[in-house]
């Protein structure tokens, strides 16, 4: 049922970089299209998937395979799952598409590439000040490693573009690739 | 997208009552009537979302709680999750069916009601022998309680019944539920 039409969208980037407003950003336009669609929220995944779980390499690791695993179910069954975890290791998100891909649904990247000085700048919460003064271990950008994708199908450059700009790229690569329906015309 | 048909077969019982081979069973007949299908099995669960917890009453009732989880996401996202998970204690699994509901998918909760004697007679993993020699230990149903359903949607005696017709009875209930539709014709 609707199968063929499931996908994982794989947000990637650094923290404030602005994953999880594209996500809910384009929640409603994928519904809107017909598109079955579940966001998958790191701190909602943690809270339900991975209690106890900590922020060292290993235990970021589990948790960003549990959100691919997750992700992946749901893809096969024809839904559109949207992930928005910093997924900082290029290794680990690899192997989250291998698994997508292996159930036959696809895996469509998206680097939201904002520079670190940008996002920490911004620290819209308060997040980098404190890592830079020691108050939290190992974060992304500051005192944990972000591997780029080295081939993401979607690049958007949200310290440039605006949410709406992002948002259309990535649905035009969806469209392109027949993974949802065209725009409803009205009327 | 196909939401409002999405629901949670929750199969529990006793290890060895079979559980397994029902949601097996199923799973294909349900496909066959064109319901997406996915099978949560217990061990694959363990392997992919509770690496690391253990059978102490907190880490059982975290695993089934997880189940939990995932099948709500699935079921409202228009699939048929089987689950098939011992899910010992009625509290837990009164959670479960809470999420559930509440995302607007049903929970048929099926009762696999084997008697302990039999399952223990047929032991066709060797486990309640080692259960009864002290070598595992939160053994359901041996050093372990097993919570009996109050008001489970199906009961099957899969000790008197053969699988075809605990199969059968767990279809006319999803058929008069209106969950799947009827078998079709073949012609």
């Amino acid at each position: 049922m609707g199968a063929s039409s499931g996908f994982v969208l794989w947000f990637t980037g650094l923290s404030g970089a602005g994953k999880s407003t594209l996500a809910a950003s384009i929640a409603p336009l994928l519904e809107a299209r017909e598109t079955s669609v579940e966001v998958l929220d790191g701190d909602e995944i943690r809270a339900h998937l991975s209690q106890g779980l900590g922020f060292t390499k290993d235990d970021r690791d589990m948790n960003v395979r549990r959100i691919g695993f997750v992700a992946t179910l749901l893809a096969r069954n024809g839904c559109a799952a949207i992930t928005a975890a910093i997924s900082p290791y290029a290794a680990i998100r690899s192997e989250c598409r291998a698994r997508t891909e292996r159930s036959g649904a696809r895996f469509v990247e998206v680097w939201v590439n904002a520079p670190l000085e940008v996002v920490e700048e911004r620290d819209t919460k308060g997040l980098y000040a404190k890592a830079r003064a020691g108050l939290i271990k190992h974060f992304t950008g500051v005192s944990d490693p972000y591997e780029a994708p080295a081939a993401p199908e979607v690049v958007v450059h949200t310290g440039e573009e605006s949410v709406e700009e992002s948002v259309s790229k990535i649905l035009q690569f969806l469209e392109a690739e027949g993974l949802v329906r065209p725009e409803a015309v009205p009327g």
